[in-house]
């Protein structure tokens, strides 16, 4: 029984479905029908013209949406414990040809504008240090919090006042999505955003992650960024295809809410006393002993430890609801 | 009828049903059960220890071969046809942190060891200049030519006298192999090959691609390039499933046998007047004139010009028998 | 005597004057009173509002006017002698983060429209191969001939109809400018140049080179780069200095004009059947054999081979008349 | 009366003879008599067999040393206060092609094992996260503390431990040699230290300084990036003859001793209440509130504020002995 994280969970049958629909001769590289639907199908979506461009990871996306905002002499500004400053092996570094990630602080790796303000006031405008180009949060975050429309906005209106590029780490914007019940514009262009990385693997999807420009006018440089980062799958219509295919009677949606109503019962099941912070997503981060993660695990329960007396719990769309009430029971009989 | 690319073909069955197969829980990037079988599934395939490495792409597989066998002050030796050079958008130059071409001549895109050093030999040694690092060739070549062990062997000798690093972009490798009756290790490690870009995508894979170092030592970096570029994926299984149900069974040499094949029918409908190179893969470069080339695509026929005079067929495994006939058929009434 | 590089001549006395006059206290890196001086002095010279950058080598230069006018995922034209593809190790694909050479062919390391179109037109409007975006021409160039003014700006106007950013490396500028009798601002910004590797230091300089922009908007970025690349120098009012004190007066002209009558002494002594190339400028290329080279040294004259059959005779500045009328008796005696 | 940096201080008048002594025709590059010496000189100042190169700037200098010990994909541990992190617009990220800093806590811009420890430990030792591979330390630091021998030694060791390459940032290494009476080779490879970075310019120095390898097999790919980073001069014996002026009689030593005598004036006058950090070379950090610094400023003494309410006072070599002992008595007077 697995809540040692998304990305290990299973592509779901429409994902499945679509690559072999997708399995029959058509153009090469992104020139096919599926891909050729992208950009309409996601303007449709957020309800304003954009250009999406599949990827096979969410570090590639990340790292083509911040080469896109950011020179090579420039900072992106990120919290501390940013998947981009931790998890990527320094892929922005390489995709920006070596801009420096400047580190802010936020409880459950959550920004505020007075926290982004604190840092790049701090930064001399002058040649001998990097400027600020650009700001990237991620949402859900890596804590498993999300942004408000309004505090997206707060920090697109901050990225608009110092001339910051904002990128949207979002892979887990669907988790985010539909824990508010907003729609994706609020959560991204309507608030400042100008580049998100639109996660699907972690939330159903097979091998597929998207890149959305709100100003499409960014896409241009980056097409010739993906193929030179070896990005340009040539049979990239199984990934557009994939897209698609969550796109359609909002599976994706459907999918995160799966997921987040998982977390929602074992943070019901753990209480507020062992909770380290809220659950908005689809992490629960919970304070156990080491002999009750013992306990845990002896029951077949596989989770990551998270520093000393936390465990990470993260459930997926595809949780099986007899493993979670399992678990949730195991907790609370803890 | 396309003829256009072997990158438009389809998925083989095995591919597509390791796809379904993989679609299980397991752990994240490469530590799932098929992952971890790579490695001796190629040492097995090569006779002899082998690192084994999926990707998304063949560039991806090129460029991290590249940069394992050569600095960013160095240079790689390669044919000015290579793909490496003309189609990659300097995915080379990125991956190596800016390391030059030196492009070399010959025909049909094949290199031979004059060819080489009469190169290498105008490379100053002194600071001034970029040091040659490193021998790029392709087999089969970009023009449906391939190197025999014996030629694959020459290069090897020299690449070891002149400390080059010898790589193998072997996106159409299997085609190779079927071609000649050899076995992998005879074009690989046998001839002194470093690092194979083992093709799968145009030989009826789906999204997976194999970088083969035969020193496994250069593996270690290497997987810290791969993911610091974003080509870790996080379901990385259903990659290397692709990979293991194209081995078994050699469908991977059936693939390519059946892709020569046909290739071999429409070199045989052309004759050798028409025929710009000989036919020894899955390629054949003839020539028509502009009306021909017309006569031909009112039938059906989609190619690729290839220059003035000339256009490019290219067959795949899964080329229909009957449109192969067709366009021999075609041909010959020119 | 030597007579192998112009790189190897002294530092003319104005130039050392410079140094000890800027030998007082000032503030550092390039707010200093000389530093600041820079932009309005080469403004007058040529006659045009530019945006004037020290640093301390032709290749920083070099490089950076190529990180300003091409990105790491384009290309740049030169001709195939050129000296940013031979003799600087690389830097051009360093600083522009990997940048693609394309190799124009012209006698003399001369180009034309045509032989640049020729190269341009080969490149395939798509993602998958690096895009022209800068042409880089020497004048002098690298065999001593010189492009006029309407050479000059017929390749600029080349360069306005393809959207190229064009550059000129000027390291025997002052020669080129000698050599016609033109004004500057003909050979540069008037003919389409948009940035200038202005040299000093092959012309009686000591440490001090300049990149001049005639798009002064180019510069800002620049700034960033020459810190990032550590060519800002903190006391960097010695390289002003120098510059300042070989506008003054001529200087640099007069340098260049020494240089140039000598290289045209040694010309009139080889004589039309010796002379490789017309001496345009500083550099004399004459056929001698192997014998008439040993000869040559054994009286003491210094110098490269230049390939089977040919020397480099360079003069400088400061080329010894008495040596210069030695070497010219010298040949004539061959 | 200038005391806002070091950086701004005249050249000494070895370093201004020098470059008379060096101005005749010599070969190029660096294979001039000056700098064929330098490997010789510094070999026997150290007490070892070293490889030493010199370069324009402090910051190609470190920047140069931290790519021979760091790849792409690695991380630099230093302080936050650190002149690579803070004052080098990303020079390390530029050169290293995109490692990470890692910054560690300390006062007085001074490292311990410990800190480095802590940050380290805190490091996955998987491809997800940049592996640590080098350590750079300044001495004297960016706030005028020296390490002794024995702290540098043990920083070295846990260098050893880790497989840490072990960077020195000189650019005052002088002050700390003279401040504490020890050894060149007590502060470097003696303590485990790799490569340093030799301050001249600070120093009394015109425009060179020292990149020195204690493992000279490190300068051989250094000298193809000096040169790939446009930082070998033509005239190169201009760097290496004041270098050697400098090292003749230990100019080196007694200008450092000149600039900590004054400094030490400067703390014993500020008393230890006003002294932010102790003064251990030639910086003075004190305390003075917004009126005080402006009545300093009202009597002609230039400095830097250096946060609120406190200011920063360099010394140099060429410091007014009269203007010390002014500057000296007026902040008495405060």
């Amino acid at each position: 029984m697995r809540f040692f994280s998304d990305n290990a969970a299973a592509a779901c049958p429409e994902a499945i479905s679509a690559i072999a629909e997708a399995n029959r001769m058509d153009t090469a590289y992104d020139g096919d029908a599926w891909s050729r639907r992208l950009d309409e199908a996601l303007s449709g979506l957020f309800g304003t013209e954009v250009a999406a461009l599949w990827v096979s990871t969410g570090t590639a996306a990340n790292s083509l949406a911040l080469a896109a905002l950011c020179p090579p002499h420039g900072a992106i500004v990120c919290h501390r414990d940013a998947h981009i400053q931790n998890d990527e092996c320094g892929a922005p570094e390489f995709f920006t040809h070596g801009a420096k990630l400047l580190l802010a602080e936020g409880e459950g790796a959550k920004l505020t504008p007075a926290a982004v303000k604190a840092l790049i006031d701090t930064v001399r405008d002058d040649v001998h240090q990097v400027q600020p180009a650009a700001l990237s949060i991620t949402n859900a975050t890596e804590y498993g919090l999300v942004y408000t429309p309004e505090e997206t906005a707060a920090l697109g209106s901050l990225c608009r006042d110092r001339g910051l590029g904002f990128h949207l780490d979002g892979a887990r914007f669907a988790n985010a999505v539909a824990s508010l019940g907003c729609t994706p514009a609020d959560l991204s262009w309507k608030a400042g955003v100008d580049a998100l990385s639109f996660g699907f693997v972690k939330n159903g999807g097979l091998s597929a992650e998207l890149l959305v420009f709100f100003r499409p006018e960014l896409a241009m440089a980056t097409r010739y960024r993906r193929k030179r980062a070896g990005h340009l799958l040539s049979k990239g219509r199984y990934l557009a295809a994939q897209i698609l295919a969550m796109l359609e009677g909002d599976v994706w949606l459907r999918n995160a809410r799966a997921a987040n109503a998982a977390a929602a019962r074992l943070a019901e099941a753990a209480g507020a006393d062992r909770l380290v912070l809220p659950v908005q997503a689809n992490e629960v981060f919970v304070r156990v002993t080491f002999e009750e993660a013992a306990t845990l695990r002896a029951q077949g329960f596989d989770f990551y430890d998270w520093g000393p007396g936390e465990a990470r719990l993260v459930t997926s769309w595809d949780s099986d609801p007899a493993a979670v009430d399992a678990l949730a029971a195991a907790i609370r009989a803890l």
